[in-house]
């Protein structure tokens, strides 16, 4: 393409981004006008068919700097993905396809951002998984898989801890086809970045083992973004960052300042840039011909690419049909028929195991009948029990540690960059089901992937392990009190805490099972008995009565959860012999029973029944379904796990003193039960 | 000291560590026996007096690999702090002052430490806050604070996102008082730390601007250390990182493998290094006297620095009246009378205003007349109003942009250091009072800080804007929905949510009283009007009725916080023109409210009357208050805040209306309501 259609199209892009942030009255035009030429050369040399967006092998995008979004809309709009000219008009406008930040929804937007750092943290797992299919599928007379992952981000996202997370993991693992453009504009909300941020993040990604390019200016020079692109792509065993010094608001009056970081620019301001490259200050939402030409001959390029695989693809099915069959399974998010049959069942003739365990055996038989399941661990894998035998780490394969066909991740203390790299993978496609463990209390340390799982609609799953004070002597720092009504409170996401190895079995069934919710599964540290009115069927809706009261009508229930169950279900057996019949209702995950028909919840825990809770950790939130609450409204302590428990009253015999104690209470206990 | 004692201190400090985890059968031997002559080094040479362990100018010490804390009650037991050996004895026992990682309330433990990375930021705020102190109170002729901060960290530290935003933020403050031990023994739980870390951290710590001195054989080599301390002090204007290369488990026969990293050694193992380094097997928990003997010197240094600073302080008092008598007032941990004065009261009378620009006006009124509150935000100080007009920022005078005795920080984009950072300034004494600004959905980036401030009783503030849908156009990704309820389930913590400018001001009087309580303050961005039944006074029990029904027995009663009071004040208007008598309670902390004594929760919301809540977020939780929940059990959207506001019914006629339409509710509500 000619140097002045070039121009043209930087400049398009840059004044239809303008244009929809003016409409919206509301949005962040400096980053687009800054990142403009960037965005023009990466998305003219990218992969990609805007007709089929979910298309396998198609280059990855990722606006970590989601702020910026404008400019994705204008690229999308511009490329021919399904977002018109109106979507952009409709910018930041309730229900349209163009929300303040990117959606996942919306074609095109590989994964939700904006909460910063996020987005880094995904490209990081989007590349991972390429290279995982690419080792798994590709054969020396094919390749099925050889997509790269773009990723801009801004200061902002490297400033945020997950950022460094992330990338010294990419650089661990040597992700070479991660490709990512730093828009080193020097200006934050605050301002200047010489207030807080100086140092040297060149010099810092490279001690992580990525490769940075410089491009002195940004700004206008095409080519030499295009030259860095290029030599980019030939590293193959280094992540490579365009460092690229850009000016924030290119164009504007108030270019290179915070204020064109995150507010509409004035009337004059737009006018005189439409004025200065040659655009009709009157018109909006005005897009040169040649410039639509242009990336039309963009699309229709990817579109061939597409063909040539679709192509490819098919002789590769006859030559490898059983792979080939699996990958087309896998792309149709269906998992392998009967999987859900290698699930440990167990009965109350097992011995107590502690529900870690059960879940390193759940996990075990489960990779070996699911291809697409991939785990690991924020190092923590000998307590977290998530790495079978067979496993093969997921290494470069220079490291001698393991190679890209390994489906077992070291993490590494990085629990935020796990839960976003996560979501990448998830959002891969193909069917991905990452699951990683760590103890529950440092789920926290994620909870900003965790909130981006269940918005997006991933289906990861985090193993959390030593869930309660049960986990004993490293004490209250480590011991979750408020963490499940944290997770319970979020949107779309289930909060397993199984009693016992068939509610493990049930708690991965369903998680598995699930195409939009992510699951956490809290595990005990401590042994637990098999209860013998459990099932895996049972326990996969959420709630069910784990023991029956001796009359028709009970006269208390009990509703517990994991390693409470059991010594609710012991109570009960006090409480009936002081003449009180008991039932026992086992809650492992609320957000399943919640999805239970009403008539199913209501026979469960039954109106016109005193109902008392049995939770070893914070009381809040459990007004929802009981009168009465035992927990933990208060930290921990450091000492032997039944010392613990004892102390805070969570025996049997605690437990059918109840009632005689203080404990906090719902709304109920004082209208209905006291 | 001769060479022999040296050894012989070290060996001790290593066999005591070890002896202490053996009896518990239950901590971590491996990073106390490769820690201990860095341990010895340090406590050789640092200013401490361990009677008097509040001692202003003492170095503080913090442990960030808590786990390593065998190491540390034995350097306080040795130097005489009061911790005896039953207390070692009694190491992760129930209810002892040596639980399973540290925990502030043990004399000389500075911070509560544990979970990986807390502690480095910690030590970064302490830093900040010995330079505050020595700008704000030192003259040309007195030096009245000039303690160093030092800090011990391991790779688990290195590898959390908040090890970055601290370090990366302590570089560009050039804190040359903070002077780091990194335990760079190349294993982790994992294992090899090649399998998951294999970054430069030497170099990344360089492009933060700190300068490292490598120690090539810490495991012995106690002079090399000593030079890096001594070299380490010279630098003023970078914080310094002494990289140890040290042997996990130095003596054992498990050395150098994660084997000795969390479980506690052999017998036979520990007989043979006790054996190795002339100690008797037979014997646990004996200190050589001449061991003993030169701790004590060191203790009586310190005693005596103390002692020397203590005349300063009283020659100084004479010279700086002024200045002393507010030292001393903070050492105190009072604040100056009549502070609560100064916070602004409104009437129904004043406009309608943003409660973050309400919170911005206390903020700028206590800082006047409060000199040891010390703020700062997140990159978003013009969207928290954080900033007061005098404000001078905490800076590097070398930078142009502010000096030490600034009282304004420019965090960056690095919510969970800031939060930890806090902890730290809190953790200092002199009654440094932080606070922050961040949007209220990004204060759960900084979970785990936050939880820490709970544990450990740090009354830091984060003000928290932007705290609902109303947040308008930036959409789902950045409105808070479970973040009430993740931080109402967390022990010891205030979460307050403001209606109006008289309950801002209440939330910050509460706040800053609060000795031992952290508070999140929730803010709007949007404007709210000022109700005509709210006073500071009210609003600082944590809920009140706001307005009362026109019948002495209400016939429903409206629960709401923040910006859904007023809505409900009219929707109580709608209802009682209905003919139904409506209540309107404020509740605007649940944490305050639940301290008040019972007969006034009851006079709030009495019982026999129906509750309905409003709040537009999760309504997970309120069951403990309410009997029908209004509220936003689902994520946000992109819009304009009122569009958006109203979709979901939170209008004075949704509410009003609520009683008809489908919500979420409480046990109550099918047993006594319905």
């Amino acid at each position: 393409m000619s140097q002045d259609l070039d121009t043209l199209a930087v400049n398009t892009i840059r004044v239809l981004s303008v244009d929809t942030v003016e409409k919206a009255n509301s949005g962040h035009p400096g980053a687009p006008m800054g990142m403009a030429p960037a965005a023009h050369v990466l998305f003219s040399k990218m992969k990609f068919n805007p007709k089929d967006p979910e298309w396998p092998n198609r280059d990855r995008f990722v606006l970590s700097n989601g702020h910026a979004v404008a400019l994705l809309y204008t690229m999308l709009h511009l490329t021919g993905y399904d977002l018109s000219m109106e979507d952009l008009k409709q910018f930041r406008q309730l229900g349209s396809k163009t929300p303040g930040h990117p959606e996942a929804h919306t074609p095109g937007i590989e994964v939700t951002t904006g909460p910063l750092g996020q987005g880094i943290a995904n490209a990081v797992g989007l590349a991972i998984a390429q290279a995982n299919v690419a080792a798994t599928y590709n054969k020396p007379d094919f390749v099925v898989s050889d997509n790269y992952t773009y990723c801009f981000f801004g200061d902002g996202c490297m400033m945020e801890g997950i950022s460094h997370e992330a990338c010294s993991l990419a650089g661990h693992l040597k992700l070479g086809k991660l490709i990512c453009f730093y828009d080193d504009n020097k200006v934050s909300i605050d301002g200047s970045t010489k207030q807080e941020f100086d140092e040297d993040v060149a010099k810092r990604l490279e001690a992580y083992g990525w490769e940075v390019i410089e491009v002195p200016n940004a700004d206008t020079d095409t080519g030499a973004i295009l030259a860095a692109l290029e030599r980019a792509k030939k590293t193959d065993d280094r992540p490579t960052c365009i460092k690229m010094h850009t000016t924030i608001g290119y164009g504007s009056q108030k270019q290179g300042t915070a204020g064109v970081h995150g507010s509409p620019l004035k009337p004059e301001d737009v006018a005189q840039l439409k004025q200065k490259w040659g655009f009709d200050p009157a018109k909006s939402f005005d897009v040169p011909e040649e410039v639509y030409r242009y990336y039309r001959g963009v699309a229709a390029a990817g579109a061939e690419a597409e063909s040539r695989w679709q192509d490819n693809f098919a002789r590769y099915s006859k030559k490898y049909p059983e792979l080939a069959a699996e990958y087309a399974r896998r792309q149709a998010g269906k998992l392998p028929e009967g999987w859900e049959s290698v699930l440990p069942v167990y009965t109350a003739a097992d011995p107590k195991v502690a529900t870690r365990k059960l879940s390193g055996d759940a996990i075990a038989a489960i990779v070996a009948k699911v291809p697409e399941v991939i785990g690991g661990s924020a190092d923590l894998t000998p307590s977290n029990n998530t790495r079978w035998a067979a496993a093969r780490d997921f290494q470069p394969a220079s490291s001698g540690l393991g190679d890209y066909s390994g489906r077992y991740i070291r993490y590494g203390v990085r629990e935020h960059a796990m839960g976003a790299i996560m979501n990448g993978l998830s959002a891969y496609g193909l069917n991905f089901r990452p699951f990683a463990g760590t103890f529950l209390n440092f789920v926290s340390y994620a909870a900003g992937a965790v909130r981006l799982s269940a918005l997006s609609g991933h289906p990861v799953v985090w193993v959390a392990t030593h869930d309660s004070i049960g986990f004993g002597e490293d004490g209250p720092t480590h011991q979750p009190i408020e963490t499940l009504a944290h997770f319970r409170a979020m949107p779309n996401l289930m909060v397993w805490r199984p009693a016992d190895g068939n509610e493990v079995s049930a708690a991965y069934k369903t998680a598995l099972e699930s195409k939009n919710t992510p699951s956490i599964v809290c595990l005990t540290r401590q042994g637990l008995p098999e209860l013998a009115g459990s099932s895996v069927e049972k326990a996969a809706r959420g709630g069910y009565v784990v023991r029956e009261a001796s009359a028709s009508t009970a006269g208390l229930v009990l509703v517990a959860t994991g390693s409470e169950v059991s010594l609710a279900v012991d109570a009960a057996g006090l409480l009936e012999a002081e003449g009180i019949p008991t039932r026992v209702v086992s809650l492992p995950d609320f957000f399943t029973f919640d999805h239970q028909p009403a008539e199913y919840r209501k026979a469960v825990l039954p109106d016109g029944v005193p109902i008392l809770s049995v939770e070893v950790l914070s009381t809040f939130g459990w007004g929802k379904y009981s009168h009465v609450h035992l927990g933990l409204d208060r930290f921990g302590a450091s000492g032997k796990g039944p010392e613990i428990f004892k102390r805070f009253g969570f025996t049997a015999e605690g437990i059918a003193q109840k009632e005689s104690r203080p404990c906090s209470s719902s709304r109920a206990s004082r209208s209905f039960l006291l």
